[in-house]
């Protein structure tokens, strides 16, 4: 079990478990917000990565983002790698809106967390695991 | 010439142009960032971009985030790619100290940039361009 994981375990739910990455999705229904944490601990950057992971995980981050394109169809996709508060590698991917609370600034430090219903919760879940797994059947 | 590298012209200095994106520096001295640009009019997400371009640019922010470490040893890298104003991608690989104006916060709209001193710019510009050159002769 990795430390980050652990960690974020109150405030995500797990959506798959790719090649380089566990991917989360965020508890806060304001945005469409995975965070991929790859299985390596101690390394903090992306550039701490073996050129082999570096490539997985520019795979993992594309699936990712598309999978937030298909589901949700935002206007614009972020992605992040901060952590400026918790140094161990993590990215964001999230889908924007220009409605949504944080536009155009960046999501973090955006204010507080809007949590899911349950059924909502479920259901996002569900839709983000069966495009990860479709992708998985047919190559990116 | 590229919509966006000409849209930055008047905020950035080139450090490089490199297989795939043109390497420009933020005429904002809180923070050492970098931001690459990828030749590809009209590309707005990294999903957008050919397989072979993504691994491209995988190898350009790593080199980005090394250049970064080797010569301001800052506390954390942050990379990000946005584009909610500006959408045509580009990259963000910015050097954070616990020091600086927005710790632990994200940058983006952190404030208004502070320019560098002449003499201070041309030695920032040469220091990375020098290290691009080296990575250049020598490989990741």
């Amino acid at each position: 079990m990795f430390t980050l994981h652990e960690r974020l375990k109150n405030d995500t739910a797990e959506i798959v478990s790719l090649k380089l990455c566990i991917v989360l999705l965020m508890k806060d229904s304001s945005f469409p917000w995975l965070i991929l944490v790859p299985k390596r601990e101690g390394v903090r950057e992306i550039h701490e990565l073996s050129p082999d992971d570096r490539i997985t995980l520019m795979e993992e981050m594309t699936l990712a983002s598309m999978a937030i394109e298909k589901v949700y169809s935002p206007d614009k996709i972020n992605i992040g790698a901060l952590g400026n508060l918790v140094p161990q590698l993590h990215i964001h991917v999230i889908g924007r809106f220009a409605a949504d609370r944080a536009w155009p600034g960046p999501v973090w430090g955006s204010g507080q967390a809007v949590p899911y219903g349950a059924d909502e919760l479920k259901s996002a879940v569900s839709a983000l695991k069966e495009i990860f797994n479709q992708s998985a059947r047919s190559g990116l």
